[in-house]
C-alpha cells in the first residue's frame, strides 16, 4: 500500500480488529493504537488493543475499555509502529505470522504483514494514523486527537528532534484544533522528571569523565546506584542521551553493568562522528548517531576498552 | 491597530526604521527584530536594529550588518515584544516617548507608542511578525523564517508551555516550509545545557528541601556557589522553574542572596496554588503561577519566612 486512502478502504471493508503495539511500548505505538481503536469504534466497528504487559501506567487511563488479552477468532490483526516481528510484545510472540496489516514509519520495516502501509517521512507513526483516520472519514474526537498528539510529540522529543517536519507541526496544529488539551500532556511528558531521575542525573554529572577538552564525555552507571536510587525503567529512558546534552560534547557514552559479568555501551555522537564504527570495534552496531555494544568485564574495563577505540579516531582524539 | 494588515500598510508607507528590543532580550524580541529588519530591507527599505548591549552571543551571527547604536534623524521608531517603556534596553532609556509603532503580544502592554498592534492570543510575538511580513507581501527567506522560529519556539519552551496554540504550530510549520533549518536551533536552544548549568542543577538537587510529602520544594542558591561554578546569567535563566520540574512538586521556590544583605524569592506553583498570594505576604507580587519577593536577611532566614507563609495555606500544608 502506498497511500493512507488504500489502508482506509482496507480497514473500512473489515469489522473486527485486534491492534498490536511493540515491545517496550513508547508514546508513539501506544498513541497510535488508542487513536486507531477509537477511530474504528466510532465507525461502529469492533476494535480492541492487545494488552501489552509493558504499557506505561501514564497511558492506561486512556485505554480503559479498549484492552483485551485474547484474540477473537475473526479479528483482523493490525500492528502499529512495529518494524519487525522481533519487536512483538512480551507474551505476544504467538502472534508472529498472523498480521494482516502493519501501519509503520520505520525504514527498517521487514514487511512481515500481508499488507503494509509504510511512510518513513513521518516523524511519528501518529502522523500516518491521523491521515488514515481522516481518509476513513472518522470524526476525530479530542480523545483521538490527544492520542495522536502523544504519538507525534513523544517520537520527536516534543518537536526538538531532527525528524520534526512541517507535516509534524501541521498534524500537531490539527490535533489542537480538534480539541486536544496539550498543556497537561506536555507537562507530564516533557517537563516533569521524577526525583529518582533527577538524583540519577545529579550523580551522573558528579561521575562524568571528560576528555579531549570536553568533547568526549563518558559515564559509568553502576547497577548498584540504579537500585539504591530506586529509579524505574521509565526513569532510565533516554539516559543514554544524557552526556550528549552537555554543551561541547561530540561523543557521549553511558556504560552500564545491569547484567552480571557484562558491560553495555550506549554511544551517541554529533554529525561527523560515527557511533556505529566505535561500537563495531566492540562487537556491536547501530546507527551513525546512536549505537551500542556489549562485552564481558567490569565498568572500569569497559571504559578502558571504549577509550582505546575512541583514541584511534584521530579526528576526535587530538 | 487591530490587524496585521493595518500595521503592514503603515510600514509600507515609511522608508527608514530603527527597531528596538526589550531589556534582557530573549529569543522572542530578538527573533522578531531580525525577521522584521530583514523583511523591511527585502522591500528596499532602510532598516536597522538598535544594538541592545545584552543581546545573547548565540544570536549575534544572525544580526551581522543589521545593528547600529545611533538613531538616524528620519528613522521611524518601532518596538517589538516590549510591553512597557520600563523595559527599554540598557542605554536605550533615552528612546522613551519616541516610539511610533509597537508590535506586541503582552496583555499588559501600556500603549506607550503612537500606534500599537497588539495580539495577546499569540504565544510568541513572532507569530504576529510573521503575519505582518506576509501582509506586506515579503518573500520570506530561510533567514527570516529561522528568526521567526526562534521567536516562537523560545517563548513556548519549544512548544511545551500552555500558551502553545494551533496557530503556533501552524506558524512553525510555515517556517519549516519556507526553509528554516530547525534541528540545529532546537539542539542549541533546548537540548544542550552547559556543564555549569548541569552542575548547578546537580548541586541544587542535593540541597533541595522537600516538605508535605514532596509537594513543596525549596532550594537556597548561595551566590558563593554560583560564583564557584562560574555559571553565567544565561545558565541561571529559568532556574526559578527548576524545583517545579520535579514530579509531585506543587509549590517550588528558589531563594537567592545575589545582593548583599537581601534575599530574593522566586515562587512557582501548580494551578490551585497562588504564588502571588504567598509573595504578597513577603512584600512582593506577580502572577498566580509565578511570583517573586525580596526581604532583608540571610538565606536561612528567608527560607524560614517563606515556610511560615506556606504553612498558613491549609490546602497546601496538611
Amino acid at each position: 500500500m502506498k497511500k493512507p486512502e488504500e489502508a482506509a478502504r482496507w480497514l473500512l471493508a473489515r469489522d473486527h480488529f485486534l491492534i498490536l503495539t511493540h515491545v517496550r511500548p513508547d508514546g508513539d505505538t501506544t498513541g497510535c493504537a488508542i487513536a486507531l481503536c477509537l477511530g474504528l469504534r466510532s465507525l461502529g466497528k469492533d476494535a480492541w488493543i492487545w494488552e501489552n504487559p509493558q504499557f506505561s501506567s501514564r497511558y492506561l487511563p486512556r485505554m480503559e475499555g479498549l484492552l483485551r488479552t485474547d484474540r477473537a477468532e475473526d479479528a483482523t490483526m493490525v500492528a502499529v509502529d512495529m518494524a519487525t516481528e522481533s519487536l512483538l510484545p512480551k507474551g505476544g510472540e504467538g502472534f508472529a505470522g498472523t498480521f494482516q496489516l502493519c501501519i509503520d514509519h520505520h525504514p527498517s520495516n521487514t514487511f512481515y504483514a500481508a499488507d503494509t502501509l509504510l511512510d518513513a517521512s513521518c516523524a511519528g507513526c501518529g502522523e500516518l494514523i491521523y491521515q488514515v483516520l481522516a481518509a476513513m472519514g472518522v470524526e476525530i474526537t479530542p480523545e483521538m486527537a490527544e492520542a495522536i498528539y502523544i504519538a507525534i510529540s513523544t517520537d520527536t522529543g516534543c518537536f526538538r528532534f531532527s525528524n520534526t517536519s512541517a507535516q509534524t507541526f501541521e498534524t500537531a496544529a490539527a490535533c489542537v484544533r480538534l480539541g486536544a488539551k496539550i498543556a497537561p500532556i506536555n507537562r507530564q511528558l516533557f517537563e516533569i522528571k521524577t526525583r529518582g531521575r533527577l538524583e540519577l542525573e545529579s550523580r551522573m554529572m558528579a561521575e562524568m569523565d571528560f576528555y579531549c577538552g570536553g568533547t568526549v564525555a563518558i559515564c559509568c552507571l553502576p547497577q548498584k546506584l540504579v537500585e539504591e536510587l530506586g529509579v524505574s525503567e521509565d526513569d532510565l529512558d533516554s539516559i543514554s542521551g544524557f552526556p550528549r546534552t552537555i554543551e561541547g560534547v561530540l561523543v557521549g557514552a553511558v556504560i552500564r553493568d545491569s547484567e552480571p559479568g557484562k558491560v553495555k555501551f550506549s554511544v551517541r555522537t554529533a554529525p561527523g562522528f560515527n557511533a556505529s564504527t566505535y561500537c563495531a570495534a566492540l562487537g556491536g552496531g547501530g546507527h551513525a548517531a546512536a549505537a551500542g555494544a556489549s562485552i564481558p568485564g567490569t565498568l572500569a574495563e569497559g571504559k578502558e576498552a571504549l577509550l582505546q577505540v575512541l583514541r584511534q579516531d584521530k579526528t576526535l582524539w587530538k
